[in-house]
């Protein structure tokens, strides 16, 4: 069993360049922010009045690489496999490693990711259906405005997972008590009721089946902050390439609100 | 204010003989069903394999009229504003005290009751249409078979609340606190799915307006046992009048599992 700590290694020593979805799943993985400390304010600020799509689970001093509290040997500019780069909102290069770009007023953000309550659901023996068919999770822009601060706003970004009506319910319950990963679903049902006018079409991720008796739930989304991000055309902002997460040392169980 | 003791006083002395919904609304009110100890032991097995529909709040030893965990003074055979007498099946009569038909075999059931959780939804700011309308909750009987034991089977009936969909969520989370009184719903969404085939023509209470940014919200309701015990058409057993409940002294925020 490979432990985080390991997993970290392999990163960083080049030897694991994929998508991390299905590695260390008893783990918490995270979606990584880089920003220069003159927009880490701000961005914290949004992170705090969008609670349910930035859930924070660290956040690091200006210049800080590692980030203790997710992992005593981390080094957030090797241990991620894949990260981009953007330049005023555009994506501008996709490094290995930070250690050419880093600089001593990085601020490190690690927000919480929607594995950690799959895994959830999964030994709860709730299907997935986008796992049972390989694909990518369906994932939405909504007409729901994130509250905004500074430069960053736009609006949310939900995922979406079709369940028959008792799983959906089950679903609720476990994922309330998650709220470092994104919490209980914001809606379920209609998908035009949040601005959502063709389901079939996502806007990131992949289709999947909706069943006759399944009914749709949608979660709060760890793509609205790098929408946000991109859409506020900072000069420089790192992010990691998504599917490409950190692996972090905390235990999904040991994120439980109750 | 009046206390949960003041107001069995009242049904006592005969000064409240009315359905009992919005009295004391701190406090959890039960459903009554006394049964001959011949039968206690089927009905308490029919509860316990069918808990989300037949919550128990207490069981009397044979004979016993006192539930002093609902009350110090309650007196069962009194503190009842309406009780129902079926013989073999058949309402047989309405009389306003068990003085006269109390026997020393007899086992008193009290079974949690949806005020409570409705109580709940309502502070916590969701709107219950059958309350906005004037109504009784609207019920149906679902193709949902439930675990027999003895006499007692037939299928499960629900109560249903139409909701926007996050205070469907808001409300999942909240009546999952409360397994005592029915806990979370059985279904959500399409009503065919658990045997309805017309919402517009419940099988108990009354009919509610569902808007189209609702979704049906289904709760497993105690109007089951009662209808399981009609069925098994027992020589006597005595329940309260639909609506004119057991008030204890048990505070609706003491039933929470967490």
């Amino acid at each position: 069993m490979t432990t985080p700590a390991q997993f970290r290694q392999s990163v960083r020593n080049g030897a694991f360049r994929q998508p991390t979805s299905g590695y260390c799943g008893d783990y918490a993985q995270a979606n990584l922010v880089i920003l220069p400390q003159q927009h880490a304010a701000d961005f914290l600020l949004f992170c705090q009045r969008n609670p349910r799509a930035c859930p924070l689970l660290a956040v690091g001093e200006p210049g800080q690489w590692s980030l203790p509290k997710l992992g005593l040997d981390l080094d957030i500019r090797t241990d991620i496999p894949g990260y981009n780069v953007y330049r005023n909102g555009d994506l501008a290069a996709q490094p290995v490693t930070l250690h050419e770009l880093w600089r001593d007023d990085f601020v490190v953000f690690a927000i919480g990711c929607s594995f950690s309550f799959e895994q959830m659901l999964t030994d709860a023996g709730i299907p997935l259906r986008h796992v049972q068919q390989g694909r990518n999770v369906a994932m939405y822009r909504t007409d729901i405005v994130n509250q905004p601060a500074g430069p960053f706003g736009g609006n949310l970004v939900v995922s979406m997972r079709p369940m028959k009506a008792a799983d959906a319910i089950r679903a609720i319950q476990i994922t309330s008590r998650y709220p470092a990963v994104h919490g209980a679903p914001v809606h379920l049902g209609d998908p035009e009721l949040i601005g959502i006018t063709d389901v079939a079409q996502p806007d990131y991720g992949d289709a999947v089946d909706i069943l006759p008796d399944e009914v749709p739930v949608f979660w709060a989304c760890g793509v609205t902050p790098q929408e946000a991000i991109r859409h506020a055309r900072l000069p420089l902002v790192i992010t990691h390439q998504p599917g490409y997460m950190l692996v972090t040392d905390i235990r999904n169980a040991d994120l439980a609100a109750f």
